[in-house]
């Protein structure tokens, strides 16, 4: 407990005279008679200074994560902070996107108004909001090459150094993909637990069919192929969890990012997530899908908003910015694999028993 | 004013005895020593009729914003009326979008306990919605084909018929295209607005040449190319406005939903939202954009959801719930039409000076 | 897991022939020439019956929670399904906040034109949400006792039976308590916990006094009485904690509810709020916290809206509304006895550390 | 429109250098070995950096709209303008009540180990957001002297007398008021309006006591006593609208701001709302009250927050912090009256006809 040094004063403690000094619109340095200050640009600067404030909490979050995830061991109280900081970042990609309603009080004619002194600046400049991307494992090579290019070719020399530094640090998903491989409880003595798990599918899906086969009747041709072909197709996905091949073939084209035993450990914690050692983990897994989602909303109400703004006008960055923002929502999913997983649930009554050594290791002692 | 009819008891107000008697769990009915009730699917009842309450009230607001539409005269008491109640339906919808908030507390495990007993029971089959989609402008026709058969087929042939009686009724972007056609401001006598906005137009991509012109030292061959065929764009972009055979083609092409002349009527207001005459007509074009972006991010964020809940398994109703969602919150845009105006909009300083004649209308008398 | 019982259509299943029967506007059913139907009259409905069927949605997971709490024994996973269910009542309480959003768009105007219908119910005869009340652990008798009286006054003989009824029943905050009280881990073998705790607060108190005192020469006369008077009441409020007396007083007056031992044992887990085997107990007591505090906050809007709506005007049931309500939201909170526990707590860095006997507990066996 | 001026790059044009520099954690400065950084400062900084920077915002949008006001004339376009910037606000001002959930992330030990390092500085010392209650209209004075004393002996010189300037300029509720009194509708040639409001009054409180006395029967005593009383009160309130002495004693008494010429007229206001020339004024009526309550709102999550984190300890500043933020949401309401002009509203149904020379002021010509 840090002990008092001598009297603060709010203002003071918060650099308010430096920190309120940095809102200077373009359109009042170059006003002129004809072309005045513009009103709006305020808004505009406040907004993305808010982002940017935001990111940079951000950050100090995700580093102290990464850096609790690259000790050699992590302790439950550990795993309890992690948790603790993925929900204050959700909690702030949520705020943040609600940024968009007060940025929609701005009309596009008066964007229109200063629009032009900003020109080529894009918000693809947020050197701060890659280190995010890439900190969470999201690779600039990941992206389709021209975005790259693009992209890194928007950069002043020592932003692009930055980054390219960052990329090769160790991301959010890999740390967590080395730490679910190490989850040790699916193979103990002489337990399988795999074994268990592919009984109890064969079991549900034999039950299906049989449910679907009744329903049949009540259905036309084309329908009664459908159902057909739709058990087919949940055949052939419980199968391809347990399949090298496939589930190389799906890292190669980019569709998955774990590797199958990190995947397979993960799906453990999901159904298993009632026992008291895995609340933490699942807890964090579940965050990582909420800011996935949270993520993935935000970019979309974004490329709304810029279409609402712009119509399909050419971004000041030179891109055409609702398309681009639409196909950036799509595919800038970082912890997809995880929402994939839920194919692969269990109902609770169905799940496989655990043996006494495996439970004497999830809870606690009674 | 209403006067007193005797006393009222607040639970036989709402019937209550009867309303709160509808939540009979499937899992209760069928309910075995070895398949209990599950407590999760009263969650899954609530959370469905609580949409369909809200939709009742939206098709409740919305038939009286098509009544008031129907009008052969509409005065401008009217349209704050609409207005009114367009803001009342945008915020249900908002409102129901946060319903998925509290459907993920159930877990995908839970649900699984009891969804087999739903099948092959859909959303699909929420005529309510089904109604206010038709209504706002959604035929069942503007859905690619094996939609339309799929959905419509798995209507009872009573719910069939009615949806099918309300797509021959009038719907607001057809009874909102005729009001705009009808708006009379861009032609008085010798007036023709548009001759003048071409001429500001034609200014603006002058000096949009002229500034990219002069950037074009900073960038690489690729990025001088890209400049200036975003000019070229821009240019033919402005010019499909007042060509009738792009715009035919585009209606052709389902991508284009209003007449030429409610689409350059529906400009104008855009353009001179702050006349005072106009500051209705605008809201109401907000209020009718806002709800697409309510009902798309909603689409969207419950496409999310499905692939939490169920990963790429295959929905109640037969569907592959998330990816059909995605695409149904790509296509299903009624209001698209004012967005893609943003596309023609003039910085507030250019706007064309309107004659006295034109502004003594738009104003009140002072 | 339940199997398929042959097929289900949605609108059966939710029964919304009979759900979508009971919105039926008094204002229709006494409407004339004179005083025909008024529009606003579903609304005020709607939003009744959606807070309705909330609220038993909400009675049916605080009974669950109930029922568990009743057990002679809880075990982990079961405090697992508490605070899964606590989360949900609050996401709902927090959603039914938001419905007042959607009531505010009706005009005070409208709905004086069917308020008189309506004389004299009142939502103060929502049974569910007096039950909500009830087993959560706010008594009628609690209550100041005019309340009580004009409250059972309004309620049908068999409603009035029914809640009292409920009374007899053990609530929330009782059940709680006892759970709290058998909480062992302040007292094993010879460690007394609260020996090391008072040694701490008086360290703590003492280095307060220090620096109180060092920064008595920047203050007038009148600032040095006030800091000397805060650090006199201080320690007060510690000794206070571990008095008898005091804390009866406390009791008699209203103002605490939890017994002495249950408030040092809620205290604890406050305190070790990171061990693993107190996150669920933690995060259950956060959450009746938050619970507390998103009630409080949606009757204070509710005056807020009633102020607005009625201005100072007597409401349907006879109550100055605002006020009463704003009373409401001052006195009627559960759950306040943990709030003020905040007072006790110490820096991270000044908690005793716990003999390894108790961490072994505390913990998962590596 | 302003024309580029040469290439901007976003990280200069926001001034991220010098932006994301000032957030430098006591914690850090003050670091030891047995006292290091505390991870959390950064998140207190934060918050408090993002309030203070909307809160520039929020003063660039008020001093415009003070601007406009000021003028001796304004335009049916500025109010739209007005509008347009009030709307900004109140939604700024719900953003940062969002701000909170982020600040609870953090643990109240956690803030204990850096609180002592704050000491004495407080969000009393944000002279901005004192800046913002003044221009609204809530002088220093308004409030009990020893607040007064106190808020001021807190501030250093500079910044005392800054403020005490701000509050010899002219607040938005003086501003409003003097427009307000110049609105001409409601006496023109031999009408006066308020002669036929308190002939519907009348009709309507002798309705009110006829359906009372019929009801007298189902109630008893008490409660027939209680209605009588009701109505009395109700004719009562009524008539001191009118009454000067009355109004006198409540703006003596604190309890009033506005004239009651400027309050009157405000009433027309909110009863003819629909009227096309009365739909700006009504909505900057409705703005002004949304903003009184979302004020109001956060003061008082604020005073939870505060309780949850510190219970009754006294807060870095020296006040006691839960009860003085409760006492200040009680009391610091800026623009109560309108709230309070509810209670005179009439049901649609009974407004005075308006003489066709007035309705021609308020509508447009057709």
């Amino acid at each position: 407990m840090h002990k008092n040094q001598g009297p603060v004063y709010y203002p003071q403690y918060l650099k308010l005279d430096q920190f309120l000094d940095c809102q200077i619109p373009m359109s009042r340095v170059h006003a002129t008679q004809a072309d005045p200050e513009v009103h709006e640009e305020m808004l505009f600067i406040v907004v993305h200074q808010a982002y940017e404030l935001w990111f940079k909490q951000m950050i100090h979050d995700l580093d102290s994560v990464l850096d609790i995830f690259r000790q050699p061991e992590i302790s439950d109280q550990d795993l309890g902070t992690i948790v603790q900081r993925l929900d204050r970042i959700l909690k702030i990609q949520n705020l943040i996107g609600g940024h968009l309603d007060i940025l929609e009080t701005m009309t596009p004619m008066d964007f229109l108004e200063f629009r032009n002194l900003l020109i080529p600046a894009s918000g693809f400049q947020s050197t701060q909001f890659r280190e995010i991307e890439i900190k969470l494992g999201l690779k600039t090579n990941d992206r389709v090459s021209v975005d790259r290019e693009f992209f890194l070719g928007r950069l002043s020399e020592k932003d692009r150094d930055r980054l390219l530094k960052i990329e090769e640090g160790t991301s959010l998903i890999k740390l967590v993909e080395k730490w679910l491989e190490r989850t040790p409880f699916t193979q103990m003595g002489t337990f399988n637990f795999w074994d268990e798990y592919k009984i109890k599918v064969n079991e549900m899906l034999a039950e299906d069919e049989k449910t679907i086969k009744s329903n049949l009747a009540h259905l036309d041709e084309a329908g009664q192929k459908a159902q057909l072909e739709n058990l087919r197709i949940t055949r052939e996905t419980f199968d391809s969890l347990f399949n090298k091949d496939v589930h190389e073939s799906l890292i190669q084209g980019g569709q998955r990012k774990l590797s199958q035993k990190a995947l397979l450990n993960g799906l453990f914690i999901l159904l298993y997530r009632h026992e008291p050692l895995l609340s933490w983990p699942f807890k964090m897994i579940s965050l990582m899908m909420d800011l996935d989602e949270s993520m993935t909303t935000w970019r979309q109400r974004h490329a709304l908003m810029a279409q609402r703004m712009l119509g399909s006008k050419i971004g000041t960055g030179g891109s055409s910015g609702h398309q681009y923002l639409k196909r950036a929502a799509e595919n800038n999913r970082v912890f997809l694999d995880f929402f994939n997983l839920s194919t692969y649930l269990l109902p609770t009554s169905r799940l496989p028993n655990l043996p006494a050594a495996v439970l004497e290791k999830l809870r606690f002692k009674s």
